[in-house]
C-alpha cells in the first residue's frame, strides 16, 4: 500500500503469513504509539472498531475502492464492526455547483459499490449525515465547541470567504470516530481505527485533539497511498473523477470502455519504438499501467515477473496493457453483478436509529 | 409593545377594535413592505405561519414571556399553525462553561412554560434542535452554503476564535421559517411571521437574504422591546437571568420571593422623602414598577390611571410596587398552576417526524 514499498506490495486482498506490525506501521508513516496502542487493546480483548467513510459527488471510480478494499481486509482479519459514513453534505458544501439532489442520487450509487466489496452486513453499519442527523448533529455540536476558526483556517487553508456549513463540517465527520460508544453504552468504550486515503488528514489531525476531550479514546489512523490518474503519477498522483472521465475509471464502466481508457490514455512507462523498447527496457516507475497492477494484482511473484519482464524489454507496453485491461475487467464484470445485488441489501447496511 | 408608544399600549393579551396595521408597523419600526406583505397573503387566504423560539440556559423568566404572549394573541387572532423552536445547541455553544446536560434539564424547564401560556396544542409544534436535527440538519446546510465566514462575522462580531459550532448556529435558526414548507408539501406554500426580542435581529437578517434564494418566501419579523431589568432601565434595558437573580423574576419564583425582589430591586421613580414625593411627584418614566406595568397591565385605563396618579404624587412608590406585586403573583400563581398540567401535554407539543 505505501509509495516507497516495491520490495513488499501490501495489497487490500490478502496478506499472507503473520502481520508484521512494525513493518505496516513503519511503512504507513504512523505515529507508531497509536496503531500499537489499538493492537495492544485488541490483544487485551479490547476490540476497536473501524470507521471509512466517502463523501458523494459522483460515481465511484477505482481509486475509491483501495482503502476501502483495506478495510475489508481489517474487518475480516480482526472480525470487527465497521461503521461507514457517507458525508452527503460535505462535497454539497464545497462545490459550489454541486446540487443536493445530485449528491443524494449519488449517495445511492456509492453504497452498491462498498456493499458490493462483500463487507459483513452483521457488522457494518452505515451513515449517512442527512439521514442520521438526528443522532450525529447532538454529539457534533460538542466536537464543534472545541474547534475554533483559526484551527480550520490553518487545517484546511480557509478564508473568510469559506461558507459556514463547510467551516461546521469537519465536527460531522469527527462523529463516528466515538458514536459507537454512543449508540452501545452497554458494550465497554473501544478504541477506534480509521483507515482513510491521506487526503483526509486535515480532518482528523484535527479531531484527533478534540476526541479525547470529550470522554473517548484517540482515534487511530491508517492512511492509503492514492491510486495514481492514467494521466500519469507526475501529473497530479491522485485519480479524481472531477479532472474528467478520462483519467479515471469508473465501476460501472463497461469492458469496451476500460480497453479504450487504459488503451488511450493509461501513461506509458515504454520507448518511442519496439526496437529501443526491446534495447533499453520500459520504465515501470513511471508506467501507469504498472503501478496499477501493484494495486490489484495480489500475487507477488507474478507482479515481480511483470516488472521484471517490462524493465528489460521482454514485455511491451500494449502487452502490459493487455494485462492489465484482463485484470480490471475481470474485477470490474465480478463488481458490477454483486453491485446489482447490493440492491436488495441496502436495509441490512443502512444504521437503524 | 414599542418603547415609544406610550399613549397607545398594545399588550400582548388583547387589542380592541379593528388592528391598525400602519400603526402597528410604524410602531413595531418594521420594513412596512414585509408586514403588508404578510398581511396581504392573508387576506387573499394564503395564511402565514409563525415562529418564534426560547434558546434555553436557564429557567424562563418574565422577560422572556413578553414576545411569547404576543406570539399566542397572534396564533388567537388569526388562527395559524405555529412554530416554536428551542434552539438547545445555541447556548451550550455560545456560553463557555454552560454544560449540555444542563441545557437539556432547562429544555424541558422551558417547554412547560410555553405550554402553560396555552397556546393552541393542535396548531403548536416544537422543533428541538438536537432532537429534530434529523429534519433540520438536511435544511441547515443548504442555508449555510450561501453564507460566508465574513458575513457572520459582520453580522455576530465573531472573531478567529469563535468556535466552528456557533459560526454554523445561525443557519440551524434560519430553519423553521421555512421548514413547515418542506414537512407539509401537500399545502401551498406559506410565508412566515417571526415575532421575537430584537436580539435576534442580527439572526434574521441574515437569513432573510438566505432564504428566497433557496426557493421561499421571504420571512417577515416583528420585533419585541425588552422587559427592563430590575435594576432599570438605564443599567441595562433587558432583564437578564445570567446578570445575577436579583435582577430577574422567574415563572417558578413563588409570591414571597416576588414580592422580596420587587421591594428590594425594582428600581423606583420616587422620591426621596414621602412629603417631597407628594409636592414633586414620582417619576413613571424611569420607573421600573410603572414600565413592568406597561407590559402586564392589559386595561389602558388603570395604566392611565396609575400614570396619572404616581405623576401627580397621589401614589407612593410603595403603593405602586405593591400593585404590580399583586398583578405579578396573580399571574403568577395561575401560571404555575398550569405549568404542573403542562408536565403531562409534552407529546401534544413536541412534533413527531
Amino acid at each position: 500500500m505505501n509509495a516507497g514499498a516495491k520490495e513488499q506490495i501490501v495489497t487490500p486482498w490478502e496478506v499472507k503469513g503473520n502481520i508484521d506490525y512494525d513493518k505496516l506501521i513503519n511503512e504507513f508513516g504512523l505515529e507508531k504509539i497509536d496503531m500499537k496502542f489499538v493492537l495492544d487493546e485488541y490483544e487485551k480483548g479490547n476490540k476497536f472498531f473501524l470507521y471509512t467513510g466517502r463523501a458523494p459527488s459522483g460515481h465511484t471510480h477505482l481509486g475509491h475502492l483501495i482503502p476501502w478494499m483495506f478495510t475489508k481486509w481489517l474487518q475480516d482479519k480482526f472480525d470487527t464492526e465497521l461503521w461507514f459514513q457517507f458525508p452527503d453534505e460535505e462535497k454539497f458544501l464545497f462545490k459550489k455547483d454541486l446540487e443536493y439532489e445530485k449528491v443524494q442520487e449519488m449517495v445511492y450509487e456509492n453504497m452498491l459499490d462498498v456493499i458490493a466489496l462483500g463487507f459483513n452486513p452483521k457488522k457494518t453499519h452505515f451513515l449517512i449525515d442527512t439521514k442520521h442527523a438526528g443522532i450525529m448533529y447532538p454529539e457534533a455540536i460538542k466536537v464543534a465547541k472545541k474547534i475554533t476558526f483559526s484551527t480550520v483556517k490553518s487545517a484546511f487553508g480557509f478564508g473568510n470567504e469559506q461558507n459556514i456549513g463547510a467551516i461546521f463540517y469537519t465536527a460531522m465527520q469527527a462523529v463516528p470516530a466515538f458514536l459507537p460508544n454512543i449508540l452501545e453504552k452497554n458494550k465497554k468504550p473501544r478504541p477506534c481505527l480509521i483507515p482513510h486515503a491521506i487526503d483526509q488528514d486535515p480532518h482528523f489531525r484535527v479531531s484527533r485533539d478534540v476526541i479525547p476531550k470529550l470522554g473517548y479514546y484517540k482515534p487511530a489512523s491508517i492512511q492509503c497511498r492514492f491510486l495514481p490518474g492514467l494521466a500519469g503519477i507526475e501529473s497530479d498522483g491522485k485519480m479524481s473523477s472531477s479532472s474528467g472521465d478520462n483519467s479515471t475509471i469508473f465501476t460501472i464502466d463497461n469492458a469496451k470502455t476500460v480497453k479504450k481508457k487504459i488503451n488511450k490514455y493509461a501513461f506509458s512507462g515504454g520507448r518511442e519504438t519496439v526496437e529501443e523498447h526491446r534495447r533499453l527496457g520500459g520504465i515501470p516507475e513511471i508506467d501507469v499501467s504498472y503501478q496499477w497492477l501493484t494495486f490489484f494484482e495480489e500475487d507477488d511473484k507474478k507482479l515481480k515477473k511483470i516488472y521484471d519482464d517490462y524493465k528489460s524489454g521482454t514485455l511491451l507496453s500494449g502487452e502490459l496493457k493487455a494485462i492489465l485491461i484482463t485484470k480490471l475487467n475481470t474485477f470490474l464484470s465480478a463488481h458490477q453483478k454483486k453491485r446489482e445485488k447490493a440492491k436488495d441489501k441496502l436495509d441490512d447496511f443502512i444504521y437503524k436509529c
